[in-house]
């Protein structure tokens, strides 16, 4: 018996149906399905032959989910629907005491949070991999010069390594955004009921310890009105598809002829459809076409949650596409992003060459007037100015005469010519967390210990 | 033969590969291929025979996909090289010549340019219906007075068919961002070639013809890049989901027990897992829920967009699957409109017992004061004083005594009391565009002329 | 000297300059520059007489930028720069030596970081607060019934004070994004120079101390690129103005004269200019209309770092103007949260007689046959017939006789009368985290806890 | 006298105040309500000397707020109250008869219309100022010899003229979502009163003549609730924004010591606080930051709008700030796009130096070997091998000897070298829209005739 006095509309059940995309969550749902009925059971509420019988048609729908021998059928709204009517088809009309004490709502509020907790940490690994690999370039271009950049403008060199930990550090970062955003979904909704709590004295710790959760949420209204967590890992994902977008940038324009910083390999790159000649650093683009992607799904999901008044609405369906959407696209740019990165072949002569441009020096030249006592504001025009005679006339600083140096101040005496050394220029950056040699080592040390 | 040494890694291709969306693209592809090659037997770049033989061989893999029987191989970069490989397979070497003078960003561009005006042409006929059926309310419910509302407050009575009309020029104005977005799909980005024209003097305009495009794209590198007519119905998409949202959200508030103003019909509802007496208003949560979604689809499309250099990128392919989802997901709402208002019943009686609520009359009797003369601003202080004379004793402006009304003004006359008349709040909006009956018939003329 | 034969053209300046918006960080960039000089002295970088200077210098700047009395010029192109030439005004050419061992890069990014920690832990302060009104609320409304609402249908009865220890929840969340937003900040980028670190043998261990920064950021690269603390604090006010916006709606809703559930404060209210009856929830509408903006700044700042390859580029500077408004945005709405929840006054009958509406018992009557044996999804059936029968009459389900409660299952004998008893209802919740009176004091208990 | 018992609490007016930023509406506002008095005038609603009055006092106003001599006060809740407040000093009670017939929530609607129309139509008349630059830069570098890039990859040379004059199309398409925008600000709101229309019968049409919209909203629900004109808007923007940050990226790579390409005036650039050679592309830069910016306020508004059920809500108040931020910052960077373009001086000898890399000869050869009859892909794979061959041997094709070019295929004999003329390439692409001279030379006749 129905209160509905028709059949839904079949305008009404494609809209409204999520069947089509929440059957992904099955495994999550067996697992809830399980714990809630040993916990039914553990507390009496149902008899302990009623929970074996559910547990093992929970057995027997798992096997044939796991043979991708479970049929969906078009009346089946939802997942839960799906796993419930096939259970009561196995076991009989006890299937229908699985239901005891729990609703749709904290049901699917359980699965989305064990989904995310899972997936966070599925990325987090994921990311602790492209850190190993950036961290095994690191380690194999050590002392490689090449030109930082600001603004895309040559500015100072640096090495290769120094580079390529700066991701690492970005990537680091990541892992700590995955880890809240897995505590944030490590607290278990069930027993909420539709909003309320439940008739029944169950044991929600019981249920929260099986299926690993720290704790339970403990306010049944905020239990089944909360996507909080999915809002987290959606921002997660969101800073990490960000920071792939800034290497696929930078493996983009590396690999361009006029840079020619860097060779993609053959099985990373596509050719065109026209151009015989063309090796096209697809992979790389895409790191950066997916993250607007990633981005809008979180924005969408505020979107959806935006006014909504508490407990359960319907809109919060819309998470569940969101998520698998964002999760899964990050989780193809991470595996792109360290494969291109293993098969990539650095140019070290093209980047080398690039990083003795001798305006580079130019701040070097600057400091050293600094450590002569000249105020760092006077020195940074004095360079300013031989640099505009430099660029006026086509040469380079280190091409200018004596007499073209002392005219611009009595500061540059012939024994400044020192910092035209290029070897200099990189080992000088002595600082911590500065790019000579030692402070690079040191980051190494640090990186290795986060990656013990 | 290829230029690379190695075939692509597996997870490159399940990054790069677009063939699991684009094949969707089928029909345009072939309606493309099929002019192409017309055109290139016309201008004999390839003989009449080839061209029959090209020919032949689209219409053979037209059948096959129109039975479900064409068969998308893993290798198949994307719809375009699955055609490909199969007319060769069907027609021999001769296939290869079909890409003669072009290439996958002109084809590629030419079959979302396809795709995009027809979507917008079907959504535009989608939203007339749903016009349709709101004029068609409106006439059923004429006369039915219900309290507008700003700030989801009481304000003034106006009639349920005005309020739907509102809807209607809505909508109408959705007809014009999708016209408007017709327009921009309407030229040929055929025949530019990757990106600067092609070494053929080939017939852009024959191909334009037989395609049914206005006219060509003049610019081969801004055929190639450009990707605005999909940005201008993600935007014509999004303002209309928008406008589903507030249907949605109305429909919602007027379906709770506390508003009660309208019934839905129960085949445009669904129960509650675990409480048997609910009837939930999914759809019209939905309409809310989908809005941020087609207006994510959007944002991400210009994320994608930005700061890309010309000509095509890699990146570019992400413009297929956010406009897939925004037009599918905006056709399923507008279904989901049409359909529950066509079952939904309003409960008139509801509606006009809350339009009566005589504090709504305060307006009115500030307008009887100016007509005596009184500057506006001062009868709104004279009426306010006596809402809360009201409002404090908990009773309506009309309960107020003779001698309370005179206490705040000696303009407050008994005569007054004939504002208090609920049949004269509604046809006293006499101005144009106003809510009193005859108004709302100039309207509903106006809107029958639109739709005829 | 300056490299530039001609100054900027006012069009780029009008597009360039910062100081418009940047100013507004000076607090962050005179302690910057304070522990940066201080720093400079004790490593002998500069001379003790030298430091002093300078230390003089900004003291007065402070001063001056305390009183309202520092004039920012038109050419300052940004804080930093009109602090310099400030600096240099008063103390003369040393004030060139402030400069010497950090660039602007590392300076904004340091004086952003400090802005971003501080501003979090004040948010968090606000969040708080807000926390402790709600709970005020929650003890004096401990045992008010309203409806639950799923769907904004009436589903089962919770106390008031359930409902509001909800949002306790969601905003205790918002403080631990606020607090690991705050920890993200916590590094001191200062001393990565441009972008490679710098030529002298700073102490940044001494400035981080100084400014109370957790440690320095270890490769100068990243400190550099880096804005992701900016995202994270973006994301928490984005959750947090979403949470706000779901009481707004609510506070919206409530107040409508259909509900009736809560009457705002006049203080917290506006009126209309053309209707003497109105007293709208502005400050309501406002926290859902303020909820967008916040959100929009968080996508925004993704787009601009979007594919940006490293190091500094002018983009960021972009980073600003969306943090500022974020964080003014969300102060503004944790203040009208609480205020107008301090002066809210809940209209307890209403809500206790939309409480009673009996349907609202079919779960309990559902969950008694469950006690009874009869499975769950049986029960739901037995109780759905029962509620159309009683619909379809325009009757409430404890006016229906025993004949009509027998004639949908002889489980349905008079005891279970019983279950219509109101009391009852909320009661029968006692599983933890339920709406029962033992369980909210147990939530209560929690939370005071938390905020102690 | 009010309804209202308490004043304002000053943390609502912080939050609900518009006035900080609705003021700029003040033209907008006046003229309005200049319109709105001649027609209570001329329908005898008012008198003629009360007409008169307002006029008078009307223009007094403006007097003051053109001379920066209008004080707002603290207490004006926004433009309108200010304007009625000052009305009403200068010309006493009087003042009070401006507000019949009208209310806040159609003046505002009416003025923010107004705004959206003039402002689209003057960003309209920058945009083709900065396509008549693009023009002019193309007539002077008619045939300059470029890289076309796709993927950032050289596929094919193109001349500079082609290249600018994609953009020139780019922003003629903006033209047209500029008109779209003003086109649906053409219908006056005025006249709606709150929602219902009013009790008065008024002239709308004589209003629209006066303040020069092309008719009247048919609706009055419609008038107040409506803000799709803003969206359009904020789309145009949008998407014309996103054109300029693909230009300024541009800008920025082109300007990279590695392309070489493009040397931006001095005027239009800045230097480094520390590095003394840095000439960096701000402007260029702050192109692509912006655009984010401008896309946020559209999603923003979407958001605003979402699920908002009719008419008014305060909500709406948030259309304005996005609106004027971004037409703002669209402004400024349609500016700086004119200006750098303006002293932006190509480095023609660079540009043409990479145009003649022979590897972008393949596709002519392939298209050669079509006209001597090999099918399309079969000539692809005959010069992908050869390109294999000259990339892994370090080589152009141009370099390879007859024994090579034979190995790969009898059709290449020696007679194929003549399309490594490299002049060839260029005129070779014949087709309409295609590079060659004859071909750019009609598009600029097309482009004369647009702006002409």
């Amino acid at each position: 018996m129905s209160r509905f006095a028709e059949p839904q509309a079949a305008a009404f059940q494609a809209l409204n149906s999520s069947v089509g995309f929440d059957q992904r969550l099955w495994p999550q749902d067996l697992r809830g399905s399980r714990a809630h009925a040993a916990m039914l059971g553990a507390r009496g509420i149902i008899s302990e032959e009623e929970r074996d019988a559910l547990l093992g048609g929970l057995a027997s729908i798992e096997a044939e989910l796991d043979a991708g021998e479970f049929a969906f059928l078009p009346d089946d709204e939802d997942v839960h629907m799906a796993v419930e009517r096939r259970l009561t088809a196995l076991v009989g009309p006890v299937g229908g005491k699985l239901h005891t004490a729990r609703s749709r709502n904290d049901q699917v509020a359980t699965d989305v949070a064990l989904f995310s907790k899972e997936t966070a940490l599925q990325l987090r690994a994921q990311v602790t991999e492209l850190m190993q690999t950036l961290v095994a370039l690191a380690e194999q271009h050590l002392d490689v010069p090449l030109p930082g950049y600001t603004h895309l403008q040559r500015a100072q060199p640096i090495y290769l390594s120094h580079h390529l930990l700066a991701y690492v550090w970005m990537l680091e970062r990541d892992r700590q955004r995955l880890t809240f955003a897995a505590q944030q979904a490590d607290r278990l909704p069930l027993g909420a009921g539709a909003l309320a709590g439940v008739n029944f004295d169950t044991d929600r710790q019981m249920v929260a310890g099986e299926l690993g959760f720290a704790g339970v949420v403990p306010n049944s209204v905020d239990a089944v009105s909360n996507r909080d967590f999915v809002l987290d890992l959606l921002h997660a994902a969101a800073v990490c598809a960000t920071h792939l977008s800034r290497l696929g940038s930078e493996l983009v324009i590396w690999s361009s002829q006029e840079f020619g910083f860097v060779v993609l390999a053959d099985r990373w790159t596509s050719g065109s459809s026209i151009m015989p000649q063309k090796k096209n650093p697809d992979a790389a683009e895409l790191l950066r076409g997916k993250a607007p992607r990633v981005v809008a799904h979180g924005a969408a999901l505020h979107g959806v949650l935006h006014a909504l008044p508490l407990t359960y609405n319907k809109d919060m369906q819309e998470d569940k596409e969101h998520l698998f959407d964002a999760v899964d696209t990050l989780a193809l740019c991470l595996a792109a992003a360290q494969g291109m990165l293993d098969g990539a072949a650095f140019n070290t002569e093209r980047m080398a060459a690039a990083a003795s441009d001798d305006l580079i020096a130019a701040t070097d030249l600057a400091d050293l007037l600094v450590k002569r006592g000249v105020p760092f504001r006077e020195c940074h025009g004095i360079v300013a100015g031989l640099v505009r005679a430099a660029v006026e006339s086509g040469r380079g600083l280190g091409e200018l005469s004596d007499a073209e140096l002392a005219a611009q101040s009595p500061h540059l005496d012939p024994s400044v010519r020192a910092v035209f050394e290029r070897s200099s220029w990189l080992e000088s950056k002595v600082s911590e967390g500065g790019t000579s040699l030692p402070r690079v080592r040191e980051q190494l040390e640090l990186v290795r210990a986060l990656l013990a």
